[in-house]
């Protein structure tokens, strides 16, 4: 299998050894082999080439069976045009291959929830799945320009129907393998686009009559998500919506140096990456935290590889890991032990072999 | 001074008398005279006359120092299409009357925080003032309609220059009367409208020196508000960005149906409003919390009729209460006492005279 890997900026490097170590562990273990070919993306990239997404990048990953990204961005890159920043690299690989679905699944840790912000008893047994389209709406809709001689400024959010119901279809498949939930995100009372999303997500309801639907206003989610997290199971939504709401559900357990996200297509390839940052001030020290990173290559091997069984492995061993005390310094532990990313990754390690 | 009121609906009429009852109590203790008008908006409005937002009631807004506002909204009406549904209302009178700026001050209340889903120690200290733009961007920008004979629909984030500056403007000078923090919030890394807003932010804030900026990506926001409430002293938003933030953070401090909200233009009129809706399940029980309601009309007294001593008094009041132990059935207060919206507004009088 064909993996291509965008380690990109800040910790990405050190993340993706991580994420190759506990692949290739894997591989020997059930006997398949991966083969990983890097490429670079983001600010990399621009101090390379002068873009954050050289073709020869977007040539490789339109060849792979699956992507590992790191992370880009980072204050160096800052003052760049728009265009050639390093979040342009991330946007335009997205949409280049169609990954118009992606995924985040939040779940709490036991050993971590106590540094969640939220009282135990409001975050604990919260397991949520945000479904947010990424390749449509206000991130791609033209015009977005300066318009009256710079005295206007206009962005479009625009949606084709076919758009609205593949990402709805997804999120009602998802809801169908977990606990039958859907909440559908929209600002039906404002936007034309959210009324045509609420007819398709209540016209594609119909298919799945096994799966519960709510329609939630994005404002009203975003005080339930704090206030009630336990009572969302998967959450569907466009994506600029998706983006506010899935960063914010990312602090509800306290850890957001350990979730993972998949950005897919129907054919299965996909984009695997964790959800926080480049995190430019540790990088290359040898203690940024690398569940994130693994739990996204986990990912990966299930919805991109098919390999359940390979995926929950790994799941299990960074849940061990963290149940023998094991934690990185964004981390705290209970009289836990605090290591650098190659011990964890280790320790991650000896808990599958 | 000409006070208009909109009761609206659900429980919007009895929280309405509450906050009428005090202003003529501060009125006969500070010699002031108020005439109070009642007019129909929302449902309401589209039950006597068939329209969310009649004449009547925009010509007699129009005449008036200051609107009080109950609340808009309610199941019976969600059926009905887009443009005759009860928030048509609420949307008309901020875009006909001009009222760019919203004001949500958010603040906790020591005898309530132990409601909040934030740890006290999270929430405790937190003091923010949440300065939204109210007649721009994606809820006013046209197109907004079925495209591609109803395969695609769009919609259009539209700002003139000026409207970003009048409002930057505005959340420079309450962060200059409070703690000299401006949190500026877009997605600069993706929306053309966010780069110019964020360039208006940096030009304007060469002429308040004494007022420290900080830019952030609304997804980072959403994250903070949560985690570090405490970090931030004034936050201002385009109208989107500023619904979902706004709303987020309402329910940080455990009060929700504490909190009022302002929404004026530059020559001082205003409206003035609760954050929490119409509540149709407990309408006509006597039973809602009218302290938003009349936490609303202080900001009234305050911002569009300068009279800051008497909106003290009201706040001052409102505190006194919850000391003495009343409450309402949404709130709790250790050793409290459960009372009616009467009791407590009767209680609230008390503590004026
Ligand atoms: C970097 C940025 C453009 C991106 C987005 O907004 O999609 C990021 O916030 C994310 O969620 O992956
Ligand atoms: C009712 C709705 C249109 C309104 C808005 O989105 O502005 C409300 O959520 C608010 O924040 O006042």
């Amino acid at each position: 299998k064909q993996i291509i890997l965008l380690p990109g900026d800040g910790i990405g490097k050190e993340i993706m050894e991580s994420a190759k170590y506990v692949l290739n562990t894997v591989a020997s273990e059930f006997g398949h082999r991966f083969t990983f070919h890097s490429h670079a993306i983001g600010g990399d990239a621009i101090d390379q080439y002068g873009t954050p997404l050289p073709d020869d990048t977007i040539n490789a990953c339109e060849q792979a069976d699956a992507i590992l990204l790191g992370a880009v961005g980072g204050k160096k890159w800052e003052a760049l045009p728009g265009n050639i920043r390093p979040e342009q690299g991330l946007l335009g690989i997205r949409k280049k291959l169609g990954l118009f679905a992606n995924l985040r699944p939040i779940q709490g840790f036991a050993p971590l929830l106590h540094a969640s912000p939220l009282k135990e008893e409001v975050v604990n047994g919260s397991d949520i799945l945000i479904i947010r389209e990424l390749t449509g709406g206000l991130y791609f809709g033209k015009p977005s320009e300066r318009i009256k001689d710079g005295k206007a400024v206009v962005d479009t959010l625009y949606y084709e129907r076919s758009e609205m119901e593949r990402i709805v279809e997804k999120a009602f498949e998802s809801a169908r393998l977990r606990r039958k939930h859907l909440t559908s995100v929209d600002k039906a009372n404002v936007l034309e686009s959210s009324r045509l999303w609420r007819e398709v997500v209540n016209e594609k309801s119909k298919e799945y009559p096994d799966v519960t639907v709510e329609h939630m206003l994005v404002d009203a989610a975003a005080m339930k998500l704090i206030t009630a997290p336990t009572q969302f199971d998967v959450i569907v939504t466009e994506n600029l919506f998706g983006d506010i709401l899935s960063d914010e559900a990312s602090v509800l357990t306290g850890s957001l140096g350990m979730l993972p996200s998949a950005s897919i297509r129907s054919d299965g390839v996909g984009l695997y990456e964790p959800v926080h940052g480049s995190a430019p001030d540790i990088a290359g020290k040898g203690i940024a935290n690398p569940l994130g990173m693994i739990l996204s290559a986990a990912l990966m091997l299930r919805h991109s590889l098919q390999m359940e069984e390979e995926a929950n492995e790994i799941e299990e061993a960074v849940r061990a890991c963290l149940e023998q005390g094991y934690h990185t310094a964004d981390l705290s532990v209970k009289n836990g032990k605090q290591v650098g990313t190659k011990e964890m990754t280790e320790a991650v390690v000896e808990n599958i072999t």
